[in-house]
């Protein structure tokens, strides 16, 4: 068990209805200690990918978007939300069907943010269906810019967008990923990810 | 002139209508070297005051917010908005007027984040006419707990907010003060700020 699987598995609530509030440590207070953890933990998972830019989208993302900038010394940027359709002339802008509010939203990033050089690192709170992720995907696509990887902090294993996201080939790295949940019990599984194997590049020298 | 006001001559952009866009590295766009220089800018100046809690307002706030508590290393609470009045018992709630978008926002903190014994240190990204200051000073409050200080990037010197929070008996450091701007000439008059005399403590030692 990781570090992050501990803490949901301490402070974390299940509710009714395949809910797991997090508030406590992750989206609304904020444990800063945790959200240190988790930036070297995806700094470590993305070890050897060049990475240029950090993205991800308001509000809960940007604390751990922020910290992982700070580690990478990278510009940070956050997609806004908007359910009013602007002017796009000088904005990429994408849809996501958001679950908790229920309603679309418009998503969009300024235009002098998102290059076509661009190596970006999307770092989400969250991950269920995948709604903000493949519109976040669709943005960097859109400025001609490449998805280097994908950060979770919390997968919802049951839930659609993980396995689309990684069927569709994107490294995607999820810190816990809740298999199953039972609101009361307030039990958690999750799932068991494999560990990687590395070799001591100082072997071959 | 300090490193904030040199990078909003540079960077920012104002437009008609009192506006200053800082969206290149303040609030869509982070420059992580800025937001680090800024962390420690407040540290500077709020020292000697006890803080055990940093407080902000979803969405600009949050990445300011966590490289004050990384540098504290303190919780970070981000207050929420919403235009519906969901049951407030778990809640503290305040109320603010957002100039931006035109409408009224409930402000709110879940209870259990604010407490009577929290010394909080209050930062935005901005302050004008102290809408949104003034929500978080008044849910601070609600929980008992003290405002140690407020920290502000950028405030309008000409808006109401600062000379308030400052008669109210605050003690507020805004990193740039905007005293006067022109659109049409793109110039920006900063108010000067006074220098602290500090002692070496060694020198009585």
């Amino acid at each position: 068990m990781n570090f992050l699987e501990e803490k949901i598995l301490q402070d974390g609530v299940i509710k009714e209805g395949n809910i797991l509030k997090v508030d406590s440590f992750l989206n609304h207070q904020i444990d800063i200690d945790i959200m240190r953890q988790m930036a070297y933990e995806f700094k470590r998972r993305f070890r050897g990918t060049a990475i240029n830019k950090i993205l991800t989208i308001e509000a809960s993302g940007i604390a751990i978007a922020t910290l992982l900038g700070h580690l990478y010394d990278v510009p940070v940027v956050f997609a806004k939300k908007s359910q009013t359709a602007n002017s796009t002339d000088d904005k990429y802008v994408a849809h996501a069907y958001s679950f908790t509010h229920k309603k679309m939203n418009n998503v969009f990033i300024s235009k002098p943010y998102l290059h076509d050089t661009d190596k970006v690192l999307i770092v989400d709170d969250f991950l269920a269906d995948g709604e903000a992720c493949h519109a976040l995907i669709d943005l960097v696509h859109q400025a001609g810019g490449e998805v280097a990887g994908i950060g979770i902090a919390v997968e919802k294993g049951q839930q659609k967008g993980g396995g689309e996201l990684r069927a569709e080939g994107y490294h995607l790295e999820s810190l816990a990923i809740v298999e199953e949940m039972d609101w009361q019990t307030q039990t958690i599984r999750f799932r068991k990810q494999p560990e990687q194997t590395l070799v001591n590049p100082n072997l071959h020298s």
